[in-house]
Order: C-alpha cells, then structure tokens, then sequence
C-alpha cells in the first residue's frame, strides 16, 4: 500500500485522474477527503510499482510507501532468527562469534601467529585480506591468490574458518574455493553485479553497510543477494560518514537493534574499521555485545608497527586475548556465550 | 491529516482502539484496508495533537504526518511573495540586494572604508558584528554598544540600512533602536526565547539557517517568529555540516529553490560563512543568484590580512567590486537586478 | 604550535614575510624544508592567536593547528578523572549514575509516581522538564516555575536530587534555586550568553551535545563554562544528525570512550532522545554502560500514552525497572556499579 | 612531508625512536620544540609511505600529512585545464557542455525523440541507459547490449556523440565499443576493479561522486583511472547525503570551485540524480554554470509520466528546451557560450 498526498489546491479533474490511474496500475485506490487535503491510498502490492508513477502526476503533493521495499530479509517474511551455520562455528545463535585476524595477509608466519592467538582467545573465525581495495592506487594492493592459499592452510592448521573479501565478480569462485564465509566489503554494499554472482554462490556472505548507505539499503542488498538464491547472509555494521573528526566513521550501535527489529539475519559489529583508532576497540567491542551484536570483526597482528595495512588500528595479540577475557562477563550480562 | 499504520500482525481489538483515541482526539478516523496492512487516516488539523498520542498505541507501526508544520511561513498560507521594506532598499523584490560590510565591526575608519566601498559597488545593506558569537571563550567578542555606535553612524553618513546579530533576548531592544534589521545567527536558529523576542520586535528579522537544521526547521523557527506578529522575516542560507572537508561546511544550494516554492519568504545566500574560503565567494554568488536567490551576504574588509575575524573569508574591497560588476551581469541572464 | 605550510610556488620573499609575521606576533618560526614544500612551525600558545592571521598571507596553503582548542576540560590540563559531587549522590566516580523522570513535568502525581519507580529501580537523580524547547510554537511549553514547585517538592519527598533544563540566561538564578543540576540542552550548546551565565552558578551544569557539534566543540563549550568559574561540568552524548532515517538521530556510542580520553570529565548518554524509539533503549542503555559511560539519561513516564511530551520515546514505569535489574549486571561486566 | 607531533608527555626515548623509525623509511626527520609538544617533521615524498607506520609508535599524539595524496589529477602536476576531446564535441573549454537524454532506453523511437530535442536545444552529448544499477532487485534492470544499439544507432542518426553507464569490468569493452564516453557511476567510484579496467580503455571517462564520497577521494578515484593510461577522466557532482530531507541529495556546489582549484580536469554537474525534483533542475543548472562548471548532466524523457526510471525527475522535452535558451545568457554572463 502506498498513499498518494493530493496538493490543497488539486481539482476535481486531477483526482480523478489519479485514480483512473492507480487503476490502470493494477491496484485499488481508497479515498479519504481531509480538512485541508484529499489523500487517497493505494491498495496492492506497492512493491510490484514505482512510485514515481504516480508522482508524476499533476495535482500529486508526494507519494508515501507503506510496505517496506524489502521481503525476503524480513522479520514479516521470516520471524525466527537465522542461524549462519559453519564448518565447526556459527553465527547468529546463543554464542557469539569473533571474527579476527589481521587486515591484510603478509606471509604464512604472520597469519599463523595471529590465527593462533585468535583460536586461544575464544574467536572462531579466521579473517585475513588477500585482494586489498585501496583507496590510493599507490597502497599495497595485496598478496591474491598467494594470500588465499595461505588462508586456507592456516585455518585447516588451527581449526578455525576462515573468511576474506571479494571486491569482483569473475574472482568470486576461485575465492569461495578457498574460504568458509565470503565478504563483501562497505565500497561495494552496492556493486549489483557482486552481489547477483555471490547470491549464486553456496557459501554464506557477510556483507559490511557502506558508510554511505541506509540501514535500508543494507537491507535491500541483502535482498539481492537472497533473491538470487543464497539466505545465509549475515549483516556487518562498521561506521558511517558524519561531520564527527575525532573518529574516522561514526560507529552506529543503533543499526544492531534497528536490524535485531526489521530483519531476522545475524548482524555484526567492526569497531575497527568504524573507529579507526587501536583504544576505542575494547570498550566499543563490549558495548557492541551489550547491545546485542551477534558478533565482532576484529583485527589483529602480532606486530601492528610493522603491519603494511592498518597497523594503527589493529590490536597486538596480547591486548586482544586480555579484551576477549572481559569480554566473556559482558557477554553472560546479556544471557550470551563466547 | 496524518496517517496511521497498523502492523500486518494487528488484532481487531488494536485497530478499533486507535480508532476509538483518534475520535476521543476530536479527528475522524477513517480505514483502509491493504493487503498486508490496515492504514487509517486521521481527518482534521493536525497540527493540533502529537502523533505520539497515536504512535504509542498497541499494534500500530508508524504515524505518517501529511500537513506541513509551518503555516504562516508556507506559500499555501500566502501566495504572494513578502518583499522586506527597508529605509532605503528592499529584500525580496526584482532587484538583488547585497548585504556587506566586515565580520566585526574594529574601528569608525575600518567601518567607514568598507561602506563606502559597498555603496560605489551598489550593496543595499552594510553588516557588520557588534557581539560576536565565538566558539571558543579566548576569542575577540565584539565591541558591543560601542560597536552599534559606530555601524548606526556609518551607515547614516554613507546612506546605507545596518544589520547586526542580537544574541539574547535581553540585548533585542538596545540592538533595535540602532539597526534596521536583527540577524538570527545559525548558531542561534532554535534559541526558542530569542526567536519569540524578535517576534515581538517591529524591525525585520534575518534568521540564518543552523548549520545542522533542516529546511522545515528553518521554516518552522521562521514560524515561531511569526506567531509572535513580526512577518518581516528574511531567510538565509549559509551550509550545513557534512563530511566534506574543503570546506568549512556544504553550501546547500538547492534550499533556494526549495524554500522558493515552500515559502512567500525572502531567501538570501551567505557564501562567506558556508565556505570559509575567499576564492570561492565570487563563483557561489554568481550561483546562488542564477539558482533564483534574493540576495547575498558578504564579509568585505579593507585590510584581510589584519581583522580581528574571518579575515580568511573576507574579500579585500577592490575585488568585491570587480565581482559585484560581473553579479550584474548574472543577474540580468535571469531577469533580475542589482 | 601551528604548522604553516607553503604553497609549492610560494618564493623566497613570501617566505620571509610569514616568519615575519608570527616573529611580530609574538611567536619563534621554525622552518623544515621538504621536497616539495616548505613548512614553518609557529612556537609557542597558538591559543592566544587566531590561525587566520596567517592563513591570509601570500603564499601560504593551509595552516594547521597542533594544540587542542581547549584547555580546562582536557586531560592533560587535570589527569584525573572529575567526580561531581551532589546531595546523596556523584557522577563520574565508580558508580554508574541513571538520571530518570519525565520528559515534562504535569502534575504532582505523575511525577511522584516516577520518582518513586526511579528511586525503587536504583536511579540516583530525577529529571523533570518545566520550561521545554519546542521546534513548533504550537506544542506545549511546559509549566514554568510551577513545574519547578513540584520538581523539587517530590525529590525531597523521595530522596532524590534533582535536574531541569535551563534555556535563556535570565532563568538561570531562578532555576538554581530550585534544583540540584541545571542542564543546558542540545539546541543551545553554542548560546554562549547561556554558557557564560551557568559558568557563573555553583550548582553542576549537564551539557547536551548539540545534534550537529563535534566532540571538539562539546568540549569547548565545557571550556566556556569552566573559564568563567564553574569546573563541575557532566557531558551527555544523545545522538547526532546523519543520514539514517530509521533513528531520529545517530547516537554517537564512540564519543564515550573519546572524551574519556581527551577530557577529566564525567560523561553519560541519552538513550531516549538519541533513538527516540522506546524499544531501543535497553540494548542501547546496555551498550552505553559496556562502552565505559559514567551513566544514563531516560525518560520515563507512569502512562506513556497520555504523555504530553515524547511519550513515544519514554519507558513505562515497569520496563524501565526491569532494564535497571539487567544493566546492575551489565555493570559488574565492566567493574563498574548501580 | 609530514608531521608528527609527539604527545605532551613523550619522552626523549620515544622521541629519539621516531626519529630512528623516520630515517630507517628513508626520510629525512627535522624537530620543533614548541612550548608544549615536540613536532618532528618527515622530509621526503610521503606517498610513498602510510602514515601508521609513524602513528603507531609510542609517545606519537597524530600524524598529520601536508601533500594531499593525488598527483596526476592535480594542478600542481598539470596547470593547464584539460580540454577532453570528443568527435563533434569537447568539455573543458569554452563552450558549455550539456549531456542529455533518458535515464532508461526503453525504445528507439524514444531515445529518438529525446535525442532530436537534446540537439534542437543545442545539448552536445547524448545520454541513455542500458545496463541500470538499481537498490531493489525487483526493479528494471536496463535492456543491456539492445540498448547500446539502439544509442549507438540514434547518435549517429542525430549527430551526438553518446555516453553511457559502465557497471562492472568485464563488460567494459564491449560498452567502449558502442559509446564516446564510459560513465563510472556515483555507486562504483570506489569499485576499484572498474577503474582499473576504465583506466586502460582508450575513451573518456566520465567519474561521478559517490553520494558519500569526499572531493579527496573523487580526486583519487581520477587517480586510479588516470595511473592506470587514460588521462581523459570528466569528473560530476551529483550530489551527496545528508541529513536534508527536502531534497534526495544535496547539491555540492561549492564542489565545482574546489575542484576547479585542485585539479586540471573538467567539471559538470547533475542536478537531476542531487535534487530528484523536477522543478529544481532549471534553477540548479543555471547556479551550476554561473558557479564555473563545464558542463550539465540532464535526465530528459518525451514522457516523464510513463518512464520506466526516474520519470519523477525527468524534464518534458519542451522544458528543457526552454531552460537551454535561458542557459545560454547565463554562460554568457559568466564568459562562457553553448
């Protein structure tokens, strides 16, 4: 249903117009004549037109949806939660699941020492970048394939999942060969093309909010990827872009209850990436299981001053195992598990 | 009008409760049934209830308000364009009117370079800030009355109306008997007890956008000064905030045309404050007059390089006048004129 | 310190005249030439200037600032943390404090009966509104020095001290009288005659971030306050302005743990007027504690439905004592109490 | 070069390690003692280094850079204005460049029609959709490869050269092989595998702002495609979010000085996508070119009520045919011709 707002000084003509038109559209229209303004509804499912149709129309002040543009991500369509079920890990359910690991993959060395931290820590998944998006075409772009190799061997040595970003869709079956959880990052939450291939992918998709973009829109790339046949999608919250300088984005708890709400797909945290910062990691991880993550994306690195990515942002193993620790109480206040 | 949502799971028992508060309200209710959800409309001036009274309701899922919350402010009210008049000049008609003059006012000779050069390049308005509002308590505050002293007199050697800031109710009168019009700061655009001041005051009000409000609130702080009987209200444009760091803040262009069609009210563009940057005030004043603006606000000072305040933003006087030669020009391409 | 940078093109002379400049302002220049530009450190309190006296200058690009705007509030200026002392209770200390009540005070009964809840679920101080800021001047204004009457009445008839809104300097003594904290609301963040006559009161002053000022500017608004005498200042994070249309505003959860670090003084959220969504409140609430947060701001109301004031966003009596049980436990997570 | 400043509290061991860390990356370090903090300057091409790897070190407060981060796309680098060559047209010099046509091909004798009014008016491009990147999976996707021939065919019937929206890389050639320029859309200026790919096809590219996107990371995006061989990069405001509600974006006009300023590639602005308004689309292209563009992007459509995309902010021919005649006494107001 969607409600067409007539101008106050619409005629009689135009009105009728507009419900000639709604007809012709496939839908019922249900006037209502207020003090100032004539509003008429417009009964059907308003996902099946645009709503500029009938926004266009002479005499039209605006057109309100009702319905939410998304379905299938919804709590309407599906009002249990969905649990991400892994190899040996799962997300959604009573435990909560932390993704760590470092930004980008260096060597073998490097991601073993991270991925073994990680695993006495509590984490149960393994992240680690192999095709780095840069926003510099002078940045380190990653190890590729090389990376992906590494991955894998790592999180088979240490029994962990593991989990890297696909940025392209012709890459995205030799990565779903190597990984557990494919990711799409914020820069391309839009990027249609990836998410028609990887909604035909059989592994689940993690797919971080752009820092631009509506929890709507999450929403609805969400949708696209479960219309293309895959539902197990989890959700990332990671920062969006305000005025704010002291933080590089703007972390927002609220998109966890908001989703909790609207959606019944897990939904994540990266106080990482939203902050920016090494000391705000701890205590945004807590409040984010506070209020109601189901998860974290951390990253780690045994030694963040030598790190070719996002080294200041990364926490040294023993700060992480120590924030993991806390992070057990905080997690138990709130009826969860790590 | 507003409109009620119901949630697709809502009981009969919910939705004859909201219709029964909507009546007890004074409104008629009035249903419309969808496929997946029941919408009522509320019939009658909304303005007089709160759409929590409705939105709290069992079983509701949102309230959708259709009338605007200005009145006296809206073009519906009034057709006609409000042309400001002043002692000398007028705000809102065919021709531009140029407010200038320097971010504070320093000295009688610093004030009197200044207004000449206005004059000679065909400015309406001389401005210029006796109590400044500073963010930081270690800054240069103003001269205060001593400062209106200095700009009344000027503007009567030179022949031009005065603007200044009134900061606080209590300073409203002093500031009126000097002025010819009161400037509303951005900072101040929901200081309730100012606005409500001002509304008793018989000289016209120029209201500058918050850097963080909204067109409606613009209008709706324009509103509160109308209710209050003054009707000589002028608005003003001078950015909001956004991620954007070129610049100080985001000139909004498009409020020209928005507040054009909302709003009989005069509507005039502040570039120096929006950008913060001298080489962009000749280009967006040219925009800001092709885009259909009143006029323009501009720091002007006889010696940048040395004022007590925004000497970054201000123009030096010989090239505010090269640029008011061409603004003539942009101005007759859409027959207007300064 | 300030940092000037030169232009690539800046010459040899243009140089000179900046080291010139900060020389007869007072400060020692200090040059680093790079490989592609020149840049000039200014030495000394760049407090004491503004950075426009140089940015003006010939050749000069951009000019940075190294020193923090404020002094007062930082920690470097006091180490440790500040613990605002009240009548039976302190803010800032190991206790978490909940500030609760109503939005607006409307009669004796309605606010005893949520000062009781309060006082029964652990809350330390109650909160009540008589002179209310509102965006519409049609909605109601509160009930003035009567609301006072009952505010401070019912929190020595149960035991709480209490805090109401002040929003124009001429009410500030008036309003001292009657309460034990005066709070200066998120509109009026930058009145600075409001925050230059609250700096001058002995009673605590709670400070609202404004919907669009950074924390830089929260802080120094803080800084006009304790210049003008008045050191026990509590800071409120209650959401910001961004895209995001599913929240009123987005509350900034990272601004707990970066005023933590940058300033001595205590800081708490508001959870109600930051989401304006009752359901949100207690993951948020939980989220804030978990986050390092020195306490909470609620809005609650005995019957929400008939509130005359954001009833939408108030917790009925019982889900607020509830939510208190669990945040008891939220706190022991992060060594904290209720 | 760079800048470290060192916390207030550093010691000279930390000091002394900084220094050590900038000369094993190959810099050169160069030190202030200011009253309160140390400064360290970083001497050398700081591109070729990121910045954390000095921010991580102990005792460091921030790293602050001074080179802004691009070089092929600045004036710095190439002063004279790049003029991007077409057959039969060119943007960035003189004249005004307006591109024009449907947001959608949905027929020839449509895109016909349009094409016919667009070169009528005296617009220089031809713009149409073929493969449209939408939010909601259940929207019309475009005709794909039809579409490019219907364009193709239609530019050549007319006399335009063509432009179109490239999505994703691998369909990058067979695009280049239908159309003059390849538009990058706002959703994909991060897609850095379509700027890759873009950057080595021997056409024009014409890289729209993300709606969240700074001017920086615009410039960057130009980086990416012009460091991988193609110089000829247009770049458009189109627009970004915040928290406005009146206007589906807001206009970045002061973009188009900013951009003029730093960088030597053409500018155009698309005050279609910014507003999502009709209306506003005469007033805004007029502001544009007064404001310094070079050029316009205007949604068009024989039938705006009965578009399949975007009808709601298309111009009906014989508006925009008018708005072309009156845009041309506002370049010529500005120095500029059609």
């Amino acid at each position: 249903m969607m409600i067409v707002v007539m101008r106050k000084d619409a005629t009689l003509k135009q009105i009728g117009s507009v419900i000639k038109t709604i007809e012709e559209l496939g839908f019922r229209p249900h006037m209502s004549e207020g003090e100032e303004k004539t509003i008429i509804g417009v009964i059907g499912d308003e996902r099946k037109v645009s709503k500029d149709a009938l926004a266009v129309l002479p005499g039209v002040e605006s057109v309100v949806p009702i319905l939410k543009p998304f379905k299938l991500a919804s709590r309407e369509f599906k009002p249990d939660k969905t649990v991400v079920k892994l190899n040996g890990a799962e997300i959604g359910g009573e435990r909560i699941s932390v993704i760590a690991g470092p930004c980008a993959i260096e060597t073998y060395d490097q991601v073993l020492e991270a991925a073994k931290s990680a695993k006495r820590a509590g984490a149960q998944i393994l992240r680690g970048g192999a095709f780095k998006p840069r926003t510099s075409p002078y940045s380190f772009q990653g190890l590729g394939e090389e990376g992906l190799k590494i991955l894998k061997s790592v999180g088979e040595k240490v029994g962990l999942p593991v989990i890297t970003e696909v940025m392209t869709p012709e890459l995205a079956d030799l990565i779903a060969d190597y990984v557990d959880i494919l990711q799409v990052g914020a820069r391309n939450m839009q990027n249609f093309a990836l998410l028609e291939k990887v909604g035909k992918i059989s592994k689940p998709i993690l797919l971080k909010r752009g820092m631009m973009s509506t929890i709507e829109e999450l929403l609805m790339s969400a949708e696209y990827i479960m219309a293309n046949g895959n539902r197990n999608v989890i959700l990332c919250e990671r920062g969006i872009r305000t005025f704010e300088k002291y933080t590089r984005n703007t972390l927002d708890m609220s998109a966890v209850p908001v989703i909790q709400k609207l959606s019944h797909l897990p939904v994540i945290v990266d106080p990482s990436h939203a902050t920016g910062e090494r000391y705000m990691i701890a205590p945004l991880s807590f409040g984010a299981i506070a209020s109601g993550a189901d998860g974290l994306m951390i990253e780690i690195h045994p030694d963040p001053d030598k790190a070719l990515c996002d080294g200041y942002q990364s926490l040294p193993l023993p700060q992480f195992e120590e924030m993991m620790a806390q992070l057990a109480a905080v997690a138990a206040s709130v009826n969860r598990k790590i």
